[in-house]
C-alpha cells in the first residue's frame, strides 16, 4: 500500500519531546511570571468570524489570513491575540473588572511566505491591561517590570528593554506644519537602526519632508545618553507641540516609576528611534533585545493604546500591553545554541524490572506507586528484553534517575542509579523517597 | 458606525475569567498526573494535510471536517490528536524512544451540529503508550491507573472506570460461524444500557443473527459479579475459540496488574457490555462514568489497538490510550455544579495604595516587587480613586487577600486583609511575608 506522506507542512513547527520540553519550559515560565504580577488567563476560540478579525485588517493580514467557508460561515483562524481581546472586551464588558489584566498563550496564524524562522502557525504570549476610559501611566512602567521579570528567569543572556514614547514624534511631525504623511515617516525611522543617515535623509526628502524638518528629526532621534540625560536633554528642546510635552512629561513619569519598581538600570533605556511601524500605538512603546544578538531584533514589543476596540463597542478602552512571539524566539535561541536547561525531560525517574519474574514486576508497580503519590514523575520500563536493552533506552530517554527493582537479594532494597554520575546506592524505598523529594 | 457583532461563534467554549481559572486549574492537573506517569508532552500543527487527517477516517469525521484550500494545499483543522499522532510517530520513528509514552492536551476542531454540550472546537486530553513491534499487557494496566489518579486529583464525585476487553466479543461472534456484520452487533450491543433487551433481540435478529446465537450473546453480556467472579464465570464457559480464550487470558492478567497497582477496587469493573462503537479498538476498552451522574455518559474513554499508523508506515505500532473531552467536560460539570475550587483567581493579593500620593505609590510598587520576588501572585490597583472603588474592585476580583498600604501612620506597617473572614492586621512587610508564603 502507498503510505501517506508525514512530513509536517511548510512553516509549522514540531519538535521532538526533549525540545518540547524545553519550548514547554519556556512557555510555563512565562506564564507564572504574569500570573505573578496579577494577570488573569483567557482563552478566546482559534476560528473567529472573518468579519470580527477583518474589522480593522487590511493589505497584508488580509492576504495573510487562513480564511474558508464553512456552510454558510465565512470563518478565519485568528492572526494575533490583540483582536479576539477586542472582541471580548467588548462582549463581556459589564462583566468585567477594570482594569482588566488579562495574558492569553495561544497559536496564532500567518499564511505568510516561508522562509527560515518564519513561521505559519506560532505561540503568541500575550499580556494587556486594559481601562475603562482611563489608565495611569503608572501601569506602563508595571508592563515594562514583567517583561524584565520574563526575560531574568528565562536566562537567555543580557537584555535591554527600549522604551520610548509616540507622542514625542508624532508631536515633533505635528510641529512641521506642513502636510505630511505620517504613517510614511514613520516607517522610515523604523529602519534607522539598518540604513544609514543618508539613506533615512534621502528616503524623507522623496516622501516631501523639508531638509530643515529632516535635520531637526534627525536631530531628536539622536539624542542619546542614559536616562536622566536624555529626559533633560527632552526638557530642553524648544519644541512647541502640546502633544510633544505630553510625550516628555509621559515618560519622565514612567522613568519614574520605573525606579520604584527597582528594575535594574542596565536592563532598560530610553530609546528615541524606536517606533514601532503599527499606528496602532499611541504612547509608550517597548522593543526588546538580547545584547549579544541585536541583529535577531526584538523579542518583546508592544505599547500603549488610546482605545482598543473601536470597531466593536463605543465604550473608550486604552489600554497598554506586550507581545512575546514564543514560536521564533525558540527558534532562533535553539538555532544560537543558547537555550539551557538543567533537564531533558519532566520524568525524574524510570523503574526498571531486573526480570520479568511476577514478583518482581509487582514489586516495580508498588515502587512507582509510592514515588507518584509523592509527586515524583515517575516511569516504568515495562516491555520484557534484556537488562541491557533496559538501560539502553533509560539512557536515550535522559532522566536523572532509574531504580533497578530486583537487582539485590534484600528484597527491600532497591538500586538507585544517578544518571549523569553513574553511582549506584542500595536504599529503601523510603530512603529513595527521601532523597528525591530533597530534589524536587 | 455600526459595531461589528462581538458574539462567539455558535459551538465555541468561551469563559469569563473566573471559569477560565477553574478550567486551566483541571488542564493543569490532567497535565501533572500525566508527567507524574512519566508520559511527554507533544504539541502538532492544528492545521494538518487534508490527505493526512482523512487517510482512514470516512463518513461522518469526513462531513464534520474544516477543509479549506490555501493557495495550492487542500488543508483541515485536526479532529482528534490520534492521527497526528499516528503521523508523528511516523515521521521520527527512528528519533523515538519505544515505548513511547506521549501525552497532548490540545484543541480539536468538528463541524457538528450545533447543540447544548456539543462542541465545535473542543480540548482533548490524551496519553497512549506506543510500543514498537510488541506492547506489554502491564501496560493495560498502567493505563488505568493514570485514569484513576486523574479522577481522583479532579475531585469531582466518586467513579467507576469500567474495562473489558474486545476480544471477548469478537472472538465470540466469530464462533458464531455464521457470516455476520461484526460492527452493526456492536454498534446495538453499545447501545445496550438505553434500550430494553427486547430492542436489542429485535435489533439483533433484524441483522440475521441467529436466536441461539443472540441467547448466547445475550447470557454472555449479563454475566455480572466482581472482578473474580466474572472472569471465573468467563473460564468457565464453554465457548471453544481462540480469540475469545486470549480475550479471557488478557482480561486476568489486566485484572492481576491492577491489584499489584493498588488502585482501589471501587473504582474498577469489569464490565463486559462495553464495546466501544469504534472498530480501532483491538482489545482491553475503558470507559468511565460518575457514579453519581451515569447519564452524562463516559467521561474518559480508550482502548488497546493492534496497529495505530498502518496508514503512514509499515512499521507496526501496537498501542494503548484514553482521551478525557475536556470541554464537554468542564461544560456539564459546571451546569451540574459540582466543580470544587478553593480559589476563583490565580491571583493571591491586590495592593491597594489608600491614596495617590508619590510616597505611597511608590511604597506600594515596592511592597509588590519583594511579594513578587518571593513567588506570591500579586496585583497593584493602580488606578486614582476613592478608597471604597478600590475595595469594591477587590471584592470583586475574588483574590484571599489584599494589603492596603499607606492606612496605618507607622510607614513600616501595612494593613493585611483577610478577604473572607474581614479580618484585619497591621504587620511589616516580612511579617506579611511569612504568614502568604507558608499557604502557598
Amino acid at each position: 500500500m502507498k503510505k501517506v506522506d508525514t512530513k509536517v507542512l511548510a512553516g509549522f513547527m514540531e519538535l521532538l519531546p526533549e525540545d518540547q520540553f524545553s519550548f514547554d519550559q519556556m512557555k510555563d515560565k512565562i506564564k507564572l511570571v504574569y500570573e505573578r504580577f496579577g494577570f488573569v488567563s483567557i482563552d478566546t476560540p482559534v476560528i473567529e468570524k472573518s468579519e470580527v478579525l477583518l474589522a480593522k485588517a487590511g493589505g497584508e493580514t488580509e492576504k495573510q489570513i487562513y480564511r474558508f467557508m464553512k456552510g454558510k460561515n465565512d470563518l478565519s483562524l485568528r492572526f494575533d491575540l490583540t483582536v479576539p481581546l477586542a472582541r471580548y472586551v467588548s462582549e463581556y464588558f459589564n462583566e468585567l473588572n477594570f482594569p482588566f489584566k488579562r495574558y492569553h498563550i495561544g497559536k496564532v496564524y500567518r499564511g505568510e511566505k516561508s522562509q527560515r524562522g518564519r513561521f505559519r502557525e506560532f505561540y503568541q504570549c500575550d499580556i494587556d491591561i486594559i481601562g475603562n476610559n482611563i489608565l495611569d501611566l503608572v501601569n506602563d512602567a508595571e508592563i515594562l517590570s514583567v517583561i524584565n521579570t520574563v526575560f531574568q528567569e528565562l536566562n537567555i543572556g543580557d537584555f535591554t528593554i527600549r522604551i520610548n514614547n509616540r507622542k514625542l514624534i508624532s508631536g515633533l511631525l505635528e510641529s512641521f506644519q506642513k502636510e505630511i504623511n505620517k504613517n510614511s515617516i514613520l516607517q522610515i525611522i523604523d529602519k534607522i537602526e539598518k540604513a544609514s543617515k543618508d539613506e533615512i535623509e534621502k528616503n524623507l526628502l522623496e516622501i516631501g519632508l523639508e531638509k530643515k524638518s529632516i535635520n531637526q528629526l534627525i536631530n531628536f532621534i539622536g539624542i542619546k545618553g542614559d536616562n536622566n540625560e536624555v529626559i533633560e536633554s527632552l526638557n530642553k528642546t524648544k519644541i512647541q507641540n502640546q502633544l510633544f510635552k505630553e510625550g516628555v512629561s509621559d515618560l519622565t513619569k514612567v522613568v519614574k516609576f520605573l525606579k520604584s519598581f527597582k528594575i535594574p538600570e542596565k536592563n532598560y533605556c530610553i530609546d528615541l528611534s524606536i517606533a514601532r511601524g503599527l499606528d496602532y500605538y499611541t504612547g509608550t512603546v517597548y522593543e526588546t533585545k538580547l545584547n549579544d544578538f541585536p541583529k535577531i531584533g526584538s523579542i518583546c514589543s508592544g505599547g500603549r493604546y488610546d482605545d482598543l476596540a473601536s470597531f466593536y463597542t463605543d465604550k473608550k478602552l486604552p489600554g497598554v500591553g506586550i507581545s512575546i512571539g514564543l514560536t521564533r524566539l525558540f527558534y532562533t535561541l535553539k538555532e544560537l545554541d543558547i537555550i539551557k536547561t538543567s533537564n531533558k525531560t519532566s520524568t525524574k525517574v524510570i523503574i526498571i524490572p531486573y526480570d520479568e519474574k511476577e514478583k518482581i514486576i509487582a514489586n516495580s508497580l508498588e515502587t512507582a506507586n509510592v514515588l507518584r503519590q509523592n509527586g515524583i514523575n515517575t516511569e516504568i520500563y515495562l516491555e520484557n528484553g534484556k537488562l541491557k536493552k533496559k538501560m539502553n533506552y533509560a539512557n536515550k530517554r535522559k532522566v536523572p534517575y532509574i531504580i533497578l527493582v530486583g537487582k539485590e537479594n534484600d528484597e527491600d532494597k532497591l538500586t538507585l542509579k544517578k544518571m549523569d554520575s553513574g553511582e549506584q546506592i542500595f536504599l529503601t524505598i523510603n530512603e529513595i523517597l527521601e532523597k528525591l523529594m530533597i530534589q524536587q
